[in-house]
């Protein structure tokens, strides 16, 4: 049970960008395709997975985007496309290949997206009937559906929409994202699209979004697999009446950030097995890479998932992880900790006020932060994650059967 | 339910080594205190756990070991004494004082060693009359019952005697054991002692300790999370006929190494909720730093972990973690895979000649091989780990209440 999170009643359409969801027939029973048509004259950017072993449509994707100007995204949820070797290569090909064919427009212009099982050859022969088909029903407001077709062990379809004005003159952004295993993304996570009206040139586009990506999907994990297919893309029509440059481009950045925030939180708060949706603050650290080097130590310790999940107040669990972190001459007796609003170490110290009784109150909510002062320097970082219960074990051990 | 381990039946005893074992009310039904007795003359060294929070016992052991040549080990199971601040170290120099006021010997001649839940002060009170009560049972062959004495979630006792032949003269080697969570040894494991009556100078016998600390303790992992505890002792009597030098220490290094693995191995064997014993080796990697990262990437990645528990081929998932370890540029089109006798990958490729059934085949034993090819240098790493199942979440999950 996702914590906290509904699916999104309605998202706001972004003129320039239609969308369309059909069941091909990778899943048995549900939406597992869509196409997405980004009007000419739009800037696309993407972040991708650093995994080595990158799924063949994430390569063919950033060999496309260095080509050309993308017009349309090619989504399938049921198969990942990833360690499937040159002939999943070819499959990639042959797949912008048939949007091509049916769109009138370069392969070189499509984008690929796969996602769900590693390691089984994409069945490329459904794809053709499924695009010939898909293609009829592209229109603007269909963010939802879209949201809901790209789900593998999501519980919850996800996306978010906000506006702001600039100039007196209204600016949209929408996205949605899906994943909630194998989520630690390095780059960006599973999949994730946003498109916004305004018009914004490539460099500036790339720029805000790596400054987005880093708060918000490169600040969460569930188990610390970093995915195959990890892709955040983002799409300016520039279709409203509004350009955004280095000059106008804070606000506009403000609610990226908000955005890309919300959409990797959601992630968090559909996790697989997720009891406990859990902000980990360092502060005080050197620098942003060790407060994130203490956080995500904390955050993937088993035994820290497991106590979470247990609503066990059992801090010396975090504590043992913060002094295994590879950080340089790490001194326990400045070090303090806090349970929400419960102070539990000060100073290296049990703190005295602490009661047990206190510990467990915190515990219970199904919103917990975890708060590690180093007092090593002002550098800080927030990051959220979920527990470790028997439902994760269950979904990821029943996976393929 | 441990995979392939049996308590020893016997352990050999080691002229100059005493030990003894009570019930001092830690636990409300076990064994948890054990002394043991160093006769004079010997050698003692150690290694301990390089997390930053390292518990109050450890920390004075530290430098107990560097004021004074120890008499006595003093063992607590049930509380760890760690995060316990100066209460924490207070209360260890208190347990010294007291053996030592038994026994006639200096505090800083006894190790202190105390292991079970972190955080929680040790109960002092309880020492005195305990230590009083297990000094009256000091004897030789009562290494089994110590075994069984520093257990906190093993259910299985751990230890390993082996004996060679050096100048026609007979030296034996005895080690016990006890760990099977919060199992990522950064120098040593939770807590581990082995003794030889061989005689052997100490800096000699330091460098034996640290070389076969490197090929056991420090390569096995259950869920990442490096103990606060962590100690391994290794005492030489010298009470046999056989003198141990730089000049023919060759094969007793070889027994040591072996004592070493046979015992880590057994902490695996016996890891929490464990169903599968899993070795994996990387090969052909530029350095054996660069292969234990693989190596440890795969072993704590939890999609991994849960696919060894569900006995699913799911080598996607091993292949994923391969992709996300920290090693330089990596080519993932010069990798191959094995699972046992079976190929799954080939320079990059899915193996022509792998069936799934095969894969099947491998995943259902309860002894499982992995084995990854880089194909960029000569150096390998072999590390041993555990799957991760409902009963690792279950343990852990309950584990104070």
């Amino acid at each position: 049970m996702a914590v906290n999170l509904s699916p999104p009643e309605h998202l706001l359409p972004i003129a320039g960008i239609k969308l369309s969801s059909i069941a091909a027939g990778i899943y048995k029973d549900r939406k597992d395709i869509v196409l997405m048509e980004i009007a000419e004259g739009s800037q696309t950017v993407g972040v991708f997975t650093k995994n080595a072993f990158c799924a063949a449509p994430v390569t063919l994707c950033k060999s496309h985007l260095m080509e050309a100007s993308p017009r349309y995204l090619l989504i399938n949820a049921g198969n990942a496309n990833a360690g499937t070797g040159s002939k999943g290569m070819q499959a990639a090909q042959e797949t912008c290949q048939f949007v091509a064919d049916a769109m009138g427009c370069d392969a070189n212009q499509v984008l690929p997206f796969s996602t769900g099982v590693i390691g089984q050859q994409l069945p490329v022969e459904l794809f053709q009937p499924a695009i010939a088909k898909v293609k009829t029903g592209l229109v603007e407001d269909n963010w939802v559906d879209a949201a809901n077709s790209i789900m593998t062990t999501d519980t919850v379809a996800k996306g978010v929409s906000k506006q702001l004005e600039i100039n007196g003159e209204r600016v949209t952004i929408t996205g949605i994202t899906k994943g909630s295993g194998m989520i630690k993304p390095d780059m960006a996570t599973m999949l994730a699209y946003v498109a916004t009206d305004a018009a914004i040139k490539k460099s500036l586009l790339q720029k805000m979004l790596t400054e987005a990506t880093e708060t918000s999907f490169n600040s969460i994990t569930v188990d610390s697999d970093t995915s195959t297919n990890d892709s955040l893309v983002l799409i300016a029509t520039g279709q409203s009446a509004v350009t955004i440059d280095e000059a106008n481009c804070a606000n506009f950045q403000k609610v990226l950030n908000d955005v890309c925030q919300l959409l990797a939180q959601a992630i968090i708060r559909d996790a697989e097995g997720v009891t406990k949706f859990v902000t980990i603050d360092v502060i005080d650290a050197l620098t942003v890479a060790e407060a994130k080097e203490v956080a995500y130590t904390v955050a993937h310790s088993p035994l820290v998932k497991t106590a979470l999940f247990a609503s066990d107040p059992n801090w010396g669990r975090i504590l043992a992880a913060v002094g295994r972190s590879n950080v340089d001459a790490l001194d326990v007796s400045k070090i303090s900790l806090w349970l929400g609003d419960t102070m539990l170490l000060e100073s290296g110290e049990p703190a005295a006020s602490y009661t047990e009784e206190q510990g467990q109150q915190e515990m219970n909510k199904d919103e917990i932060n975890i708060r590690i002062y180093l007092d090593r320097g002002e550098a800080l970082a927030r990051i959220w994650t979920s527990d470790l219960s028997y439902d994760y074990v269950k979904i990821n051990a029943e996976y393929r059967s």
